[in-house]
């Protein structure tokens, strides 16, 4: 028996790669000779640097960033080769991440996104043939501001003075002048999100994320309306449509900022698919097991559950979901897999459920639980009666 | 697809046929056209009342009774008819249960079972051909005196004087009188318990379930101590030997002046699956499911869920087992089952997963998701890899 484990983190409590062993462990409990692979995946979130270098044989390079509220913050990018092709990976999360600060009404007017610019001007200097942005879980709402400060832009308040890194530039926006950026025409920037917004009005960035990100209503109309103005002078600065672009709002408007600079969007989890060799991976299984922290019906949007269990059915295998917590109902999650089990082996409070030793024992049990099952399954086959 | 479910009650939440109807609800959501069973199910704790009657369409018999602190409680004894045998059901966790009590030191001294006695007086004027006394979950530790009190025996403390109901007679125990008894003679009783345990000696009533029911270690000694000279009185009163007899210690020495008026002991489980036709109704069946509130290593023994295993396995069914707690490592239960799965959708403290609508929905879920779990394997067989 063949079987792979391809999980998400479990925020809060596990990474990917330890998910992943927790349920090997399991399997090979229940049956010791079965073939089994543990998968780390993404889909453009946090964990997607791990995700794409730890299979690639990747190495990290140091950045000395700051946070989303310009804290200094020791991060990394890293850098691969696959296939002759050499990558660079930045990991948004990393920087001006939303779980690297604590979110209040203050955040909108303070967020920039320069950290990441850091990142970027990283990335360019390892050379790589293309530079992956993996853009989830941004704390920022500044269009990519930030950002295109960190390039070498400047952005300019209304009498024309340079705004700093110690606020959101956008809140203040009135002009543009990329007058001594940096060359990035020599990069070839790949975004990786599954978010389709466009940067402003009614779907867009600071209308959907802004309340996440700590902005009250009247903060999330002026931001709006600045995103608006910003989305125009990037397409006058670089001749690129991004107010209307779909994806453009993605991040906080940071799709705008880098769809400017040339960047195209791909699907999160499919890219990382692709790179990780997924596909192959999943080839032949029996059973594979995917799941996140909290399995809902939006996972069958963009997120690792539903990309895993597509391509885990395309190879033919039984596909299951294990979670923290199942949030039903699950709608067309749930038709994606073939069962969904929630771990917990009793009743127990959240900050005793979130201890990764807690939750990789219950990992490690589900998929016990739910190897046994499959074999006991097949070794006594339907009876006649059963059609 | 033939699907059966046998569950114990989950306690403090639901009981059996509450249980078993929700997890017929999930099957029939996973597979609309499978032929289902709920059966309820009792190992002569409590809940074996319901589970013996409802399937044989038998009456329950208003008692007035006392609890095992003298307070009145109206409770029912059962009566049905099977294959043209009339037997009667007394369930002693109905009035000297020790759910019904507060458990605490003053317990030793005070618990009575006077009231089983008076349900067992019931039972005999229902003019049964046999009398099944469930003994599961009883709060007394007094040998059986306060029951041969209702049954019109005196017990008498070191002056000669008759002890009221209103006290644990053992504890001043000098001497038994049956001059004045009602004539037991024409009852045929069988005492369901899976208890084997001797009345007296580090083995006994006091010692191994004395401190379940409030005994402290002083007490305990005293009450073992008694036991003895309860025993040896009884032995010499209806000429069985009741001292070193296996089960005599089962409810607090209840099985000794059980087994006095001629009762013999069966295991609980085992009779009542007889009684309500088990072995047929898992006839044919693909799967199984059994469980209880809490699934543990003493599961496997003599418990609802071990006993259904056994059952289903021999009808060579799949066997899964549900509960809202799985306490591992599981032993030999784990072993009896297929797979062994906690309830719970999410992490949620004990007071909210103990509510009954609560416990019914996830009983559901995961009762839909093993089934449909089951249905897949079975549709997309083991790979040519597998052997």
């Amino acid at each position: 028996m063949r079987v792979v484990a391809a999980v998400d983190s479990f925020k809060g409590s596990l990474d990917s790669r330890a998910a992943g062993q927790a349920v090997i462990a399991g399997v090979l409990e229940a049956s010791a000779d079965a073939e089994v692979a543990a998968v780390e995946v993404a889909d453009g979130g946090e964990g997607t640097l791990d995700a794409l270098l730890h299979p690639n044989e990747g190495r990290y390079v140091d950045v000395d960033a700051y946070d989303a509220v310009g804290r200094p913050i020791a991060t990394q990018i890293g850098v691969y080769e696959r296939a002759g092709v050499r990558r660079a990976v930045v990991e948004c999360a990393r920087t001006v991440g939303i779980e690297l600060v604590t979110v209040d009404d203050t955040l909108p007017e303070r967020g920039n996104s320069y950290g990441l610019g850091l990142q970027v001007l990283a990335a360019r200097s390892v050379e790589a043939d293309e530079v992956l942005v993996a853009l989830g879980g941004s704390a920022t709402t500044d269009g990519g501001t930030g950002l295109m400060q960190a390039l070498g832009a400047r952005i300019l308040d209304e009498n024309g003075v340079v705004i700093g890194r110690e606020e959101n530039p956008l809140w203040r926006f009135a002009g543009l002048d990329v007058s001594d950026m940096v060359d990035v025409a020599t990069m070839s920037v790949t975004i990786l999100s599954d978010v389709t917004n466009p940067l402003c009005g009614p779907r867009g960035a600071a209308a959907v994320f802004g309340p996440q990100k700590g902005a009250r209503p009247n903060q999330v109309a002026h931001l709006d309306a600045v995103q608006r103005r910003w989305g125009e002078a990037l397409q006058q600065a670089f001749d690129v449509d991004v107010v209307d672009e779909p994806g453009a709002g993605a991040a906080g408007g940071l799709g705008a900022a880098l769809l400017a600079i040339g960047g195209t969007i791909q699907p999160g989890f499919d890219r990382v698919a692709d790179e990780i060799g997924l596909p192959d991976k999943l080839s032949g299984a029996d059973l594979v097991f995917t799941g996140e922290g909290s399995l809902d019906a939006q996972s069958a949007h963009g997120k690792v559950p539903s990309g895993v269990a597509r391509l885990a059915r395309e190879a033919g295998a039984i596909v299951v979901g294990v979670a923290g917590r199942v949030d039903r109902p699950l709608g067309e999650m749930s038709d994606l897999l073939d069962a969904a089990f929630g771990i917990h082996s009793e009743a127990r409070p959240l900050s005793q459920a979130l201890r990764a030793d807690v939750t990789a024992a219950e990992l490690r049990t589900t998929a016990f639980e739910v190897t046994r099952f499959l074999v006991a399954s097949r070794h006594r086959p339907a009876r006649s009666t059963d059609s």
